[in-house]
């Protein structure tokens, strides 16, 4: 703002008069008024880690991110990081940890949940775990308290409603499920709390690499769900955690 | 096989010799060799009833077809029938009644089931129920016993548990749903007999008239679930009948 | 739970031996367990208002709902209600509203809010009215206070950033819009809460009657968006209330 | 059930009053109730025979699973085996055998046809034989009588003409083809009983994996056909064993 | 090309120079050169007749059309003409018929086939009819001998079998199916001549149109199946006609 | 731009000190910067015509917005208008024009073109008619001259390179066509301008309403062919509009 | 036909009355009636060389069918043969061939053309050529003579109508294109024969994997093309093969 | 046109009468007329570098092409090519260079822009820097001067907007996203100029490969915004270099 108030002081002492002060002020809108810091304290405004997304980047350019960001954050976590690009980034950033299911790096020190509040994550089957290991680990490094339920497909549907406490009392709930994705609904009719629903690309067939786990969570009969991209379970996460945020402890 | 007999009568006359014979028999395979009779009596030895596939067809037509058939079957069903045609028919056809609900006209006397077993017709919706009920009254004209459940949406899972009995007690189940269509899933895993599931074209958006809930009746997790076209009770029905008359008692 | 207690008093009389009691009680978990309850009061528990969808019900059997419903709830809504039926129900319901444009009939006394968070409708054009309609009067009945934003095309975007203030300080968004939807993740990055996104079938030609806003929604930039059906304002609005409902004042 | 008997022996002894038990039994439902029974014996009773899935399952974990169900069943199968898999598995449980063209291995004593009923498993061309086989195991498995047509093409349907009595006295056909998918419909038309269709992804161009196999096979002109998953050959053989297993022998 | 010979008179007459001449001969090759003949001649050189597509053009308009077609031609045809059109153009041009099953308006005698070979147009259900016709009145307009099949489902196929010779004997097949279109790869399989498929919008829900029997028909397992457009009768007739024409007789 | 005048005044008159002006600068950048006036200008500073897409607005809304924006222009025009519309506004705004083929109505005068280069409107058949002469009158309404080609199929290519003069000329280039939309890259490989492709939904079946025209734009193998929606003739005409704009007189 | 001559004998000597010789002749129809034959010798028959598909078959079995089929045929194609398996064949077949860029393998003499019709193989740009010769040398096969016109896409349309005699003169012409493929609509306005198209694979993005030229060529404008599956380039030999072969010398 | 002189010189010494010259002329016109002129010419005419697209052709085809067009052009370039295809031309090729971000091989030297009008390449990721450095080298070899502004994702909209200046000053635009596409749509809205869309295939999920993006593209609210191919920088440029080329400087 150092620019704004030497035009100022300028207008002031009667070196610009009012139109060049005017003309001057609306050619700096989004460079020089502060909006940048919108974009620097996003992550920190929305309670959210920072986060690095690996792929289409290179190994090197993966370090020197996440080093930058860690300078302003307590934790910084890579996702969709494979098992090469996790070797290079542990051996360059001692004191990094690889993830491994849920194919995330994480570097710096998991925050303490301060709420009791938690989210519930809940799968359908073993091939959806990453999926659901990467909203657990988001969720972990955003300071959010989870619960999860794993391995609960609906034609098992007597295991989730042994389970009805935990589903009607959480805070917000992800439903990482394939194939029919018919998890969501069901899980969405018994809880008190929005669903977030991850289609995962598990199946073959028509399942056409989650589409259909995406169409039927989009069509749910259950009106608290709403749906992320396949597989995108670092998003529901971070939705998961702002519900969260701002909910009483 | 009046031809055949002349043919053979000619032969043992002498009148014609032995390869006369085997040509002229060569030529008529399809024709006069019965062949027609496997047509003319196929819905019989299915065990089904004969039906007429309204759409596409003249009223004056469906009433002949109708006429014929009863000829040589105790009760004939019309399937698809709007209220326009089920007036003319009816008119036409006295004695013949229209199950509106259901969209088919019969025309006969609906047989006594002569079984215990029966096909439960399960289904999600109010909007689902025209599909269930030409499920149903295409049973009911195949002498098959049925039991229903209707408004039974996955997000509501606690009233089709409810129902253990019923469901596991089936010989086989037709599951009635559009939107996710994750009924199938549902009562598959509950069920020990195989599920018929037919989705529905109820439904808006990203149902794509029907299509969310094929896909994720395809791709059912629940290992006893087959699928037929979107709204085709009719087929549902013919396959549970199928099932139900070669089970035992 | 009047015959759990009969049974247990039986019991306790020495009527029954405890194998008998074990099996009474085994055979009745869904029916008689209270589980109904869940059902019934679901829609309170969730803190959202009795919803009647509308599309393939009759006229007379949505009034019956309402009627039945409003027994236990201060307002009913009756959601997709056509001209048509509006007027049925206005006639045969003195008292009940009609919201012409988000096609909702009220019936009952609108709460006020008791929080000052609120919900933020944002719509991307004229058309896409109806659908942000359809969440405000949701909301309302909800008892959630809402803050709106109408016309907020991507291509027009310095009107959007104008009110920075409205959209960061938002407990949940409501991003109604066809076309390319892309409105959501423009308001995503500058939102500090979860965004429901609202594809609608805003468009023509290749936009397929919203899919391709559902696409754009779903793939969006933005890892606080969350999509729901093509037009469906009612899901999007439930999910923003359960924020706000759980939310510190 | 352990945990209820102290429950009432305890209130019969009146330690407990009738509001403590009452409250005792409404929190144990699912998990105590004996419903985990269902689904131990889920396969039992359905009369088929424990499968593991094997894509997305470790080595080691299949190896384990795949004894673990042996404890209580005769044969256990594990479909969707690789090569590489089945190595590991066949050196690690000794006796287990690798049936290659099905990509099953199975452990355990196959066990004895009790019935005359046979399940009839046609395939279209030779590329079509893996899914073919995949039901074939899995139906010998389940102790099931089939018969099988292999290279039955519909441009070449003569051949399977000349089966007509193959055909017509099945209990359950199994009809499996890639490319356009006409065998079902065919063999449905000279059938007497269900025809399950399995569309396979053989084919290339506008096959686009199976659809249109799957497509042709759910728009059948005949009215037994029902459909699964592409190369779902498994839950084929899990439907046509339970219609053989109610049959009459 | 009067001016040409001008242009060429004037050169011999030394009133232009060899430049000049060549010149303007590069100037008009496609508008003077009798390219315009190509197309002005090309229905009869390709042994068609004149047709006019009629959606999307004025009633009057159609009617101008054929007039002028008429004057070279001894037959033209207007395709795709709804009751209201062919009303009005039978008004107009006495002399005119109206084929309303196959909705083509002929005017003009219709040509003697001068040749015994045939093209066989096959149907499989009674809602494929008005394709069939369309196809069966176009090469009547075109001189081409037609044998017809109707009414050949699949589902029952030893009525089409039954006339191996008529189909064996053709010069060129056109398949006409909606649904599953499995017709065309059957007859493929009989057939000693090119089949040209007509998928057909006949079927519903996953019918998609036509689209199934479309891809049906793309995937034949027959090496001597080409498709056309759904519900494209006309070209369909044209190939055949062509074929036809370049026949030994 | 008054209120920062003041705030500035006041500032200088010492009524405010440098951090207040500074905060008050901030929180207005998007209201009162002039920002606004981006919006308001846009038309004019795109060199395009104000235009109003009536689909989804009411008739009096229309005639609302179109009288507001004539305050500012010489001409407005309202885009997809129906007879019925056209019919309220040409009533309710005399002066104003309804070209109907273009669906279009213009209020205002249509200003002379300037310039000698001209964009080249060219379109396969009758029916893509509609969509050219949506694209010419936003033209006209811009002030760009025009030359349009008519009936050119690409199956009577003679007739379009006898103009290739016209063709090879143009600034740019707008090719309609629905069916195959081979048009496109037929004159894209014959032109030295940027070809601006609208498909449209003409034609049946498998033209699935644009998509196959659009997919084959897309694809062209000429490099200087860009697509925009189905039908949308009206950006296309902006689009050449601006590249004639810039272009050299 | 022994077995029936048996039955005859029996019958004419009284060993066997006419009802055993009925049944006897019913039970028959298709194993022994001389249907096999039909398939034997419909390569033959058809005109086509005899050609195994090589996807999905082992090398040996590939082997074994080509030597099986040379016994009854002059020349044996084998199609889709990849680098590896020409290897196997060629050491293993002595004398056999392998046609790299087609992937054919062929064993046998190829047959002179005894007309002089041809058919012409026209394809769009080089990647498109595999497909071109995979038609090319089936039709060697076949003995039909070839011409050929490669490189010719439609941004180069000029090429193509400077071979205006070689397309009008053709028999039947084969059009290859990728991309959006509108060579088959080009070439079917100057040809007088049927246009065969072959969609191919070729090109990236919205081309599909070949449905963009697909969809191209069935709304082809021009009422004389078909087409085949994506990269067919066999079946369209095929079909060419079976115009000429009936065609005038 | 040697030939047409001799034939004219022939016709007026009488060696020819005026038929024969006629004949003579309409015989020859696509190949002699001097059209092939238009083809070699046309890279040069349209103002754009010769440019070889690399896939599906050999190696050593590449450098041929290279070193033909060389001889007629300052500049050639190869694009889509691979490191592989690369390391060879270089080899073969000296002083050709390898730009790997774009994939682009160059021969020869870049022309110095000689206007100051530029196009814009702004692309939203670093996943989608390829395709924009595809289009920054193609233009720089057309001759054409670039800015460029990289990651300039939606949901940082702010960054975008501080740029206004170089947005609304460009002579057009190239946007290259992937995921949502939004970034057209934004620009659009803020330029003056044509939007030619890149939709890139970065994403995954229901981004299906570009889809996602290239849909929103072309729904885009700005009018002003044309697409091209998924991923197909190189027409982008094409059509960019072209509206400059035509630009007062």
């Amino acid at each position: 703002m150092k620019h704004i108030e030497d035009v100022l002081q300028k207008f002031k002492d009667g070196n610009l008069d009012i139109d060049q002060v005017v003309k001057e002020i609306k050619s700096l809108p989004y460079k020089d008024l502060g909006f940048a810091r919108v974009d620097h304290h996003r992550a920190l405004r929305q309670g959210l880690p920072e986060a690095v997304f690996c792929p289409g980047k290179e190994k090197e350019e993966i370090v020197g991110i996440i080093k930058e960001l860690k300078n302003k954050n307590h934790i910084v976590i890579a996702t969709r990081a494979e098992q090469e690009v996790a070797d290079y980034v542990l051996e360059n950033l001692p004191g990094s940890i690889y993830h491994k299911k849920a194919g995330i790096i994480s570097y710096g020190e998991f925050p303490e949940p301060v709420k009791t509040n938690y989210v519930l994550v809940i799968s359908a089957g073993t091939a959806d775990l990453p999926v659901a290991e990467e909203a657990i680990i988001t969720l972990k490094a955003a300071g959010i308290k989870t619960e999860t339920m794993f391995d609960c497909g609906v034609a098992g549907s007597h295991r989730i409603m042994g389970e009805f406490e935990t589903i009607s009392s959480a805070s917000a709930i992800i439903a990482v499920a394939g194939m029919e994705g018919a998890l969501a609904s069901f899980v969405g009719g018994m809880a008190s709390c929005p669903v977030i629903a991850v289609p995962t690309s598990v199946g073959y067939g028509a399942s056409f690499g989650g589409v259909a786990a995406l169409l039927g969570m989009l069509n749910s009969c259950a009106s608290n769900v709403s749906v992320v991209n396949i597989n995108n379970g670092f998003s529901a996460a971070c939705i998961a955690a702002m519900i969260v945020k701002q909910a009483k402890a």
